[in-house]
């Protein structure tokens, strides 16, 4: 029996993966919040979920580290920085950032890759999401890896083409861009469609979360199979095996 | 037979009107673009339809109120400035100024009305328009068109409540507010949806046109229902008789 | 604190039910299912719930009648003699038969209502709904509610203008039908969407359901609602204020 | 300048057809429609396009066998006993039999059978569309197209599992079977969506035709390919490269 630490354990996702924990059957090491101290959580877990927020992320991959415990990353949010702070710490110890740990959007952001690499340029790509009103960030990781997933069918960056918060006079599209836009209300677990628009027709790819327990249940599998990986940066789709 | 004339002819929306003006047995008193006189199309028409840009509006008014023809605007883009405009002529003028010609977004937009006026502010109000790759402005006209049918239905001013072009560290949603995303791409000719969302479930309110037929039809009709008609602002749902 | 009876309580709906009530802060009288007594269970109820099946329906209006308690009926499947039995029923007791009792969807019955007896037979209506995959009956309660509601908009009788089960050869569409479509998968709590599609443009109103929690929920309000009413069939919109 | 010779040129697609081979530049050989002799039309085309009817097609096959000439099948509606007699007229002339030439809607199969190839029976399979009100037969051709194409997935046989016609006490939906809906109504020149639902997640894959030029010119490109190609039955994937 695994033990498993939470970061973030108060949150929404956080009351999920303490469900999804015990029905996987496993042990929960305990759970931090802000305040609390993630290399003590560290030492007595297998593992570390990290659900809580990126000004926390680097003292938690510290702890991590110094424990010599892999560590799933699923807070969103993150910038540049932060990646690099995980490739940092995956020099030591086993580490998997990920922006969706459910089976469909993995399934998704696959199909999507596949999409962009055939269609030409002259399909224009836009990712539209939807989330709860309490969602602090905008576009969601999980639109982000959709995103990616998009550019690397295409091997573009998605840094240099990304179009985000259309707003006012903006002019024509420019060709090959990625656009996102995000969508707040309600309790929405999570809507995310990529459209691919033509002339004269249109295909949309699209994924929707009827609750958290999907993602919780993702985490607590990485988690499991992220115990006794060797250094490095791990992806959801090795762990899911697509 | 009425004299018909288009301002702003040479764009999708003008060779539409061509087709529709022929279509129901009009005449085409002439169109102008970029550098035409609009006086002289004035003295020429009953009536004018100016599908140009926010920055000709000025002249276009100017021109039917010299002319004493009524006018329908159909411009999008248009800030409070070109509202005090159009109710500037509209004292000597019959005016018509809308974001969208078509009985299905005048009746969306009734219903959109209807519904925020009887579901409270824990529904959260969130529109998203699709249009094609060259359209320069966001949001599109028709989505500000049922934005304020819903600030309207709410009893609210829809300046202090909009929340446009969402990125980045937003925060939580702030209640009451009424969301706008913009997607663009391919040959859309225009989605519009706009949805309420609510704890645990949802209602989404949506218009699709398959072409920019029925925005030259409704153009038309409206035209021909503003000649004779004395100074004033008028709306599509009164000639539309919803 | 209402004493409130559940008949179906074993089933999906019947367990939301039973944490509905507990929310509720009313008192759970008692829950059967096939093989238990509704006579025993309305003596110690001052209402009755029932979500179980239509061949149980007779015995269970017969057993509020002769305890004199109000019943609200979710049970879907109905045929016309079950509707006939309700009336009889409602002579001695107070009785709310509904397709779906969540705010939302009596929402939007209400909007179709104002949108088909505005829009001409030119718009043709389409309704088609998605429910998770051990329901047993289609089109559901909910589709033939909303079906109801476009037919009264329209003022015609939905049994004769409705088109179900659309396969093979089946020709051109008959002007005025109201269609039924019905898809089955997955966990899907209840998602319905009208479709009104005239030339060139589309006009789709739906409600998504992420959950039961919306319909117990709503149903021990109108439970709650029944208590002490007079004789008589009474609807979802009157106790919702719609 | 090849010679194109229409079967059904009085439809909407053979309206469309008719433009298409202009735009790309081909010859007219001349159309036919019910009555018409599709040998002499046979003898003076270099390759025969049909979108007719069923009833026709085993004379017009014989005329392209008997002159020599391939032959695109896009009529809709077929049966078994249809396939066998492209079969055997592809043993003497290339017959390339599709639901869709678009490219959309192939890159869309493929994406389905990617799908299914990896998302377990846990994921329920339904395929829903929309045409127009003048369309005689449901499902479409294409919805069969995607049928095929997540049966392939699955590696079952599409025949022994769909699920057509949904109406009435249907009892809980079978596990493995893919389920088609089909709606009607208004100009809709064509909606497909493949969904694949499971527990708390689904899985939408879609696409949107604006108008039928798509087709007309997908089903010219595909003429334009045909001419010279050997004996043999080709599909619309070989054409579009995918």
């Amino acid at each position: 029996m695994a033990r498993i630490g939470i970061i973030g354990s108060a949150g929404r996702m956080g009351k999920a993966l303490i469900e999804a924990i015990a029905a996987a059957g496993e042990d929960l090491a305990g759970g931090i919040d802000k305040g609390g101290d993630p290399l003590a959580l560290a030492r007595s877990s297998d593992v570390l979920i990290d659900f809580s927020s990126p000004h926390a992320l680097e003292a938690n991959l510290d702890a991590a580290v110094a424990a010599g415990v892999p560590i799933l990353v699923g807070t969103t949010g993150l910038e540049e920085r932060h990646h690099f702070l995980c490739d940092d710490a995956a020099e030591r110890i086993a580490v998997l950032q990920t922006g969706n740990t459910s089976l469909g959007v993995n399934m998704l952001a696959h199909l999507v890759r596949e999409a962009a690499s055939r269609l030409g340029e002259d399909w224009d790509i836009e990712i539209v999401e939807t989330h709860h009103r309490m969602k602090v960030d905008a576009p969601s990781g999980t639109a982000l890896l959709l995103g990616e997933a998009a550019a690397e069918g295409r091997m573009i960056a998605l840094a240099d083409h990304s179009e985000r918060g259309r707003d006012g006079i903006t002019g024509a599209r420019e060709r090959g861009t990625i656009g996102f836009a995000s969508l707040r209300g309600g309790s929405v677990a999570g809507d995310h469609t990529v459209h691919f628009l033509a002339d004269n027709e249109r295909i949309a790819l699209s994924h929707l979360a009827e609750n958290r327990a999907i993602f919780a249940r993702g985490a607590v599998r990485a988690a499991q199979w992220l115990i006794g990986r060797g250094a490095g940066r791990y992806r959801m789709p090795e762990v899911l095996g697509l």
